[in-house]
């Protein structure tokens, strides 16, 4: 096996691929990443075992073959290569000679053989989207991932297509995040899809509108596609939550927030105080054209306001500070809604333009009054 | 007490001064702030014990006061202000409000007179330089101080002046980092300044050559000052190693290396090998033309090619790579020279340009051929 090709296009296929590579693995072939040269082309190969990731790019083959090299070393190797040609070379028992310039380095390779085999996936259903897209959906919801695995289920991320609408929604015990998009498209598709997949897949996803994707889903496993790299990871299985029935859809007490950066700075100082007093609560008292949001520990407390406009009775409530913290980052608009119907219910977070298509659900915290 | 001051300019003091802010200290009272307000400033300090930082700021005064507030979480709130002013108010029991806009916290504050007392350095001799001739001093030697607390003198550094040349010099057991230049001062110090407080310096220390520092050195204590700043520390005690004795003057085979970039990226690749075979270990061969640079572990091996113009016999000579490395991240000329005795002696690099006043010696690691 014999390749040349640019550090600068290998050190590119390596940042993407070892997404997937195992810093400790209990299958230690998955500290190697597996490379294949064939037609042209190269294929940078790492997997975890749940999740593989597989890029190609041209090179220039003298001699087919693969191999699989320590991963770690490998990566740190190319990184510190100068910006020139380097060929490799992979003679008997695996070993890989990598040459640049003056520089030539000997690593111990393995047996490509070893490697496990990717999935095939039985193409039933594919849906293609935007990246940008795909990536928004992850960031608007990934936060309320439970990362509790007794309820496995819940340490994914719920994608669901149905009338031309793409939806992702994640929860745990106590708050939801839900995202929902048009998308032309006849299929039905219903998977839960990892956290640890989508936190990836947000660092490879591109912000280019023009940039496509394609996802397969299998009875266990998906597909994702995408120009020069496809992933293949298993679905988490089970049945999710019926979510839908537990949104509140009336609202007693409807409050409109006029100034996102205000009111995160407002969080945020609140929060220093709830975390000092290691309760994580903050408490708002509501009124027509105020919110206050205090809390309080042993050293101090603080008291803040913020302008709102709203409508229904006062009311006087409390949530884990970082239910509200994580959901403010996330809204991009400037004003949104807070919807509640008591202080033991549910408290509904909304974009004011209907078609942002976000919706985040706290549930508060039970207070003395 | 009572005073206002633009959140900036609190910002900026309280960044400063938390330099010396004792994260979880055995004195609890210097985990806090002591804020004084006298005479249209106020005075921001902290202390760790052996090093206090005071800083001045101006602010409007509408009581004079003092009080100690809660260091971490009262830098924490002041950073989550509005760009706006804000009012500070102690009241009884030194229970402090800050108001800034809707925002008001309250911290519960301590006791001024707690706070122990800032050192009164006996001024016998006192040397002024611009700022950024100590921060380089200190950026091209304080990675060679040790960090063997068996050897207290030695994790700091000596500052000497003495026939208008200051140097400042930092070793441990394996290597040397010496840095001189010329000051016009009359005087003769010769202190050993804590490593910590150089690190802290450093972040502190201005990059602007029209800015000065007076450094007073008593007889166990000194203290820095800049513009708004005072710095007072502790002094190291005991007798510094006569470092001038065992560098050698002397050298068989002289070599220069013509790129320094190069030279760094080909020992950052053999250190790769040299860490993952636990030795640390890098093998230098130098001919009259070229020096390889090998290191190997069970993985593989690394070869790398320098090109150089050397004088005297070959020479084959082994070194722990993180001392070459630190020493060749540091250096900033393109060229250097690297004088060897034998593979036995130490290595002293210096710069090929005379004024550049460093000199490092790093002794070698005897191995078998």
């Amino acid at each position: 096996m014999k390749f040349s090709i640019s550090t600068a296009a290998l050190n590119e296929a390596l940042s993407v691929s070892t997404h997937a590579l195992s810093a400790r693995s209990t299958m230690p072939i998955l500290e190697g990443i597996l490379i294949r040269a064939r037609d042209g082309e190269l294929n940078v190969i790492c997997s975890d075992g749940n999740m593989s990731i597989d890029v190609r790019t041209a090179a220039t083959i003298a001699e087919e073959g693969s191999v699989i090299l320590p991963g770690r070393l490998f990566m740190d190797v190319v990184r510190r290569l100068p910006n020139d040609e380097c060929v490799v070379t992979v003679g008997i028992n695996h070993v890989a000679v990598i040459r640049c310039g003056g520089s030539r380095t000997t690593l111990a390779g393995k047996d490509a053989e070893q490697f496990p085999a990717l999935p095939h996936i039985e193409g039933h259903k594919s849906i293609s989207l935007p990246q940008p897209l795909l990536k928004n959906m992850i960031q608007k919801t990934s936060f309320s991932i439970s990362t509790d695995e007794t309820r496995k289920i819940l340490t994914g991320a719920l994608l669901e297509l149905q009338n031309n609408e793409l939806s992702m929604v994640a929860l745990d015990s106590f708050r939801l995040a839900l995202m929902t998009a048009p998308l032309n498209c006849a299929d039905t598709v219903s998977a839960v899809i990892p956290g640890h997949l989508l936190q990836e897949l947000v660092k490879i996803l591109s912000d280019d509108d023009s940039a496509f994707m394609t996802i397969t889903f299998g009875a266990s496993q998906m597909m994702v596609q995408m120009e020069d790299v496809t992933i293949y990871s298993t679905l988490l299985e089970g049945e999710y939550i019926q979510y839908k029935r537990i949104i509140p859809t009336t609202a007693e007490t409807k409050v409109t927030v006029l100034d996102r950066s205000q009111m995160e700075l407002c969080v945020d100082r609140a929060a220093l105080l709830a975390r000092e007093g290691k309760t994580n609560l903050i408490k708002l008292h509501i009124t027509h054209d105020m919110m206050t949001i205090t809390s309080n520990a042993e050293m101090g407390d603080v008291y803040e306001e913020v302008g709102i406009d709203a409508e229904g009775p006062d009311l006087d409530i409390a949530f884990n500070v970082r239910y509200i913290q994580d959901v403010i980052k996330v809204v991009d608009d400037d004003s949104f809604t807070m919807n509640f119907n008591s202080p033991v219910s549910p408290c509904v977070i909304k974009s004011t333009d209907e078609s942002a298509g976000y919706l985040y659900m706290a549930l508060p915290v039970r207070v003395n009054a």
